[in-house]
């Protein structure tokens, strides 16, 4: 045998793995997925989508640029395979790292990756045959026509997904002038921002937080001396967000910070710090961290938004790549710190304030999925169903398998009917087939348990709870503006 | 669609989901069961029933007082739902909580509180419907018609559940009058304490140790003034717990304290902290709960009593909650705390000094499942099988994936063979039921095995083994007094 | 029923459970092992086989002589069934001993001793039966008379398996005496050491500790005086077992040091440790272990060599069985500490210096596999498929549950067509059949994603996959040397 592989992915004579009823391995999944689930339309409420490329209705070259550029998924996958980073990120033409990628694909059978390139490519550009070095020629030259044609911008994607939200991930800088560009258009979706204030909780240098807080001066308008006054720069641009059509925060955290009390003397270490004269120190910087997010979370609770926490991801791990590439170049991975403790704080803290707004936890290591679903059920209440979530399977977890058992965890130990579903928290326009791999893993679970007399097998009443979890709970749950206030 | 759910539950012309053979999803399975485990009797030998109703062999005034009230999971459910603290806990009255628990229960698929809830009714009560807003006005009569007649007192239940040990859960301060006075009386099953001094070990505030310490003064009859007096008079309450028919003790804690050394000088801050001269400090409290569990578990070594330990709750989360209704309000989760390190020491001790009783180790975060299996078969010895066992899934995990995930992985890394099955660990009177959840578990984990060639296929010998956990092995592990004596 | 089995393992009218198809359920899963997997040699990369039992082509007096002596698993197991400590490892007679086993196995069943164990005895010794009391005897003189029969000595043991290469696990003083003499015969494999420093950085006492650097200045011919002469002497050492065929070094480690930064005033301190003069302290001895773990690196990328870290156990916990029958005595277990964290940092140090060696990392607590499998993918780089590695399934996950963790968790989160498969990591010249046992395991995953539709249904596609992760990727990612230069 050789070091190549021979046979991988050659096998065009055997039928393609995926048709109607892929991952529905039972009458009743078939029958909840094509009945209830499929048609819904998408809220997408957490990606990572440039909102500029939307508002500018942006087409793709090829499809190097629409489906490799800036997909960490794939690259972590062709330097396991060894391939050379010259074809990953580095200065190889389109064309090499797409067939570069043609050839790594038949070798990442199981790998979710699997899956969703040949969703993908069949569900925006009809191809149904394996990805592989015989077929990446005439696989390339057929999607790059095809992105020249109508139906293949950004726009005309996101609409034949039937996607009705699109909630982007934006920094409290940000300006948002591309939601309000695109706000000003006729559209057939919304675009709304989220506020992500991770760089005042997770700092880089000393010098890149004196920055960022200069650039928050600047943008609130207002001097930033002390917590006091950090507090109502960040107010200032909630409310502007909040005008642009913002419902929901997120942070990116590796653990909650405690809740810790802030002093005079605290907010003298701070004030010294930003005039420079003292270092980022953990002494105080600590408590700030704590501080600042009981504030913030306090803050969003008055405005009435939802508040995503994603936790426990250890980020940029390889310097040689951090060095190269920069951040988010495919070395990031699980954290195993605790989060319990800190969870049962932050939120209990706020509960007992009565400012505890809406919340989604995200987990990232699939061992602490009990400990979230649980937690979440500690602070529900009357004001709405599903108040506390256990967020979608993220990242690493989101594929067949990170789904299932987020999906069974919350089923056991929480309440599956008031979930919220998925998103796809992605940077790709094409991911959006992500969607359709949840509802048919969701309805194959379902459908399981139906055909093998663990629940009702009663198709309106299981389909129901599938069509809130696809769509209606989401958006009963954000209530995300139907027109965005663009007088103010 | 409305937010209300148009169909959830109404499918009454479906066949109801609950049969002869719920759960068993083999030929092998539904053999094991029917001929094996079916018809055993129960020994619940670790509960938190109250004595005093079985003593006085309650009956209850309605199906919202037997079965909603106090019953943690289903308002954390209810509360999931977004439905108002008045139907839950409130003061609403009866009917109007049953009723607000049949809208709830069709929300509840995959959730245990579905299956529960309908064997529940079932077995008690032979309701085979769903119980929804359609059905609730009759099956409330029905059952509450079947409350007043005979068949329903506390007793009676438990009677008719072939139970025949119940071991309650009791302060060390109990007096037990509840278990002599029903040792009095002509009974069907026995009735037994045992010994939680959680108190001592988690103590809520400064007054609250002194005032428990007081009580154990007076309760013992002798003065506490230091760790000798202390070990003492809890000496004298488990002579007197003993004689009453305990033989096992048992402790909630969130980590097992580490066994540390006991100083004269420890030993004169704890006197200072009982004369209310100094406040109670980690520096001593510390090493003052491990160096009491070491010599409780010494002491329950030399009765010979069986010990357990729940691990890893955190408790009473959300501050509003504990406000409002007390502990035990439905705002409990699980810790993500190593257990290893603690256990590893406090058995290594015990076994070092040849004091190591018969030990029951309970996990509640499922991710450490192999770490309790695998410790527990450290500590194994010639004094009988299955000495340290890893305890059934406990609260949370106590359903149909947490029990399959414990029986597997003390399969794998264990001896199944020795277990002693589950116990209800419940305040219910209704949730017996349980026991035959597990037992059709149990069977169709191993019906599975027979039916897939992984074990040998051989419904005598596996049936065997079936019949030790589902029964034998319980009633040989604790040897539980035949009578209790009441001349002393 | 009484306290001893009835029936248990006496079923011989039931078909024997083990088959051609033993755990392959499925028609795609059986053409996978019966047509890819089944007749590719071995490379057990990593065992702890003794050295002198190959090189002097041992042959063993009975059964409980090649079988039952040093299994620590099957100890465990008998004193988990309460069996006395004699007839375990204590001073019943060999014959007695064996009658034990198999009173004891019948009441194995799920555990993985049982399939082993009729593995063991049928791959080896033609045995098609269950092993009981009542089949103790025969078996017993069956097995015998074949051990002193050509095919069952240590060397034609192993080639019965077809095993290709031999990696020993040896310490750094070794003289490797054995290797070398085995090296200077005709031989059908080839036996090779490995590199294991473990007393180094997980030393005992001081007294041991420096015991132990007086046997390497011995061994190594240098004085240790300080870090730089200990890592000269060490690299003498590496050196010498390049030479006699190593290519490959392992740690057992409860946790990976932090790499810290050494000093000479640390230097100071381990110099005055070494002469005597002051103790073993974590002041000094915890960057010792960091700073030497990264050197040890450092030098393993130089020689072109594989690193293999096995991570998370906790050792010899029961101090009873530890003063009687000394380490590795079955009282072992999982640790619950975090390994991502460590991990991190020494590999990030190791990428950043360009001096990351080719590394294994062996995992033992489950709820851990996503994290090694993700942090694993930070680290590849175009040197070569599948670079670092996350290991296969270790001690107690050794067994069919845990190698389907393994893999599964591999497959979704990294690349399984690169990994190098099972390596028994055996102290016995029978457990081979554990190679076996792992490819029916694979074959039987990658079957039932071929039979649902998860994964093309093509033989060849898959086949080869299969073939690369029973052998081929082993053979391309160490590079064992085809012969051992006994000239220097």
């Amino acid at each position: 045998m050789s070091t190549s592989f021979r046979h991988a992915g050659t096998g065009g004579d055997k039928p393609f793995f995926l048709h109607d009823d892929f991952l529905l391995q039972s009458e009743q999944a078939r029958r909840l997925y094509h009945d209830y689930a499929r048609h819904l339309p998408i809220i997408d409420y957490h990606n990572h989508l440039p909102p500029r490329e939307i508002a500018e209705n942006k087409r793709f070259a090829n499809m190097t640029q629409i489906w490799l550029r800036g997909d960490h998924y794939k690259w972590r996958a062709m330097r396991a395979l060894g391939m050379p980073e010259r074809v990953i990120t580095g200065d190889a033409d389109d064309e090499e790292k797409f067939f570069s990628w043609a050839e790594a694909l038949p070798r990442l059978v199981r790998n979710p990756l699997f899956h969703w390139s040949h969703l993908e490519l069949y569900n925006t550009f009809g191809i149904k045959a394996y990805l592989n070095q015989a077929s990446a020629g005439s696989i390339y030259a057929t999607c790059n026509a095809q992105l020249a044609t109508p139906g293949h911008s950004t726009r005309e994607l996101l609409e034949g997904f039937r996607v009705e939200v699109v909630g982007t991930t934006d920094d409290p800088c940000d300006h948002l002038e591309f939601h309000q560009r695109y706000a000003s258009q006729p559209a057939a979706f919304r675009l709304v921002p989220s506020f992500r204030p991770d760089k005042l909780l997770v700092p880089g240098s000393a010098g890149d937080f004196r920055d960022y807080i200069q650039r928050l001066e600047q943008t609130a308008g207002s001097r930033i001396t002390d917590m006091a006054s950090l507090l109502s720069a960040l107010k200032t641009r909630m409310d502007y967000f909040h005008e642009v059509g913002c419902r929901v925060s997120d942070h990116g955290l590796p653990q909650i910070p405690y809740p810790a009390p802030w002093s005079s003397s605290l907010d003298r270490s701070f004030a010294s710090f930003l005039r420079g004269q003292s270092p980022l120190e953990p002494s105080w910087f600590v408590p700030f961290a704590g501080h600042l997010l009981v504030n913030l979370c306090e803050m969003y609770y008055q405005k009435g938004w939802v508040q995503q926490f994603h936790l426990g991801a250890m980020r940029n791990l390889n310097p040689r790549l951090l060095a190269r590439l920069g951040a988010d170049a495919g070395a990031d991975s699980m954290g195993d710190s605790g989060q319990a403790e800190g969870l049962a704080r932050l939120l209990g803290t706020l509960a007992e304030k009565d400012a505890l707004a809406k919340t989604i936890l995200y987990n990232l290591h699939p061992a602490l999925n009990e400990v979230f679903a649980t937690m979440a059920g500690n602070f529900n209440d009357e004001s709405g169903p599903g108040k506390i979530q256990f967020g979608s399977g993220w990242w690493f977890l989101d594929q067949k398998d990170g789904m299932e058992k987020q999906l069974n965890t919350l089923s056991y130990l929480g309440v599956i009917s008031t979930f919220i579903g998925m998103t796809t928290d992605s940077r790709s326009f094409l991911s959006f087939s992500r969607h359709e791999y949840f509802r048919r893993v969701l309805c194959n679970l379902f459908g399981h348990d139906m055909a093998t007399g663990l629940i009702p097998n009663d198709a309106s009443w299981i389909g129901e709870i599938i069509q809130r979890i696809c769509y209606f709970n989401a958006k009963q749950y954000f209530g995300f503006p139907d027109r965005i206030n663009q007088a103010e």
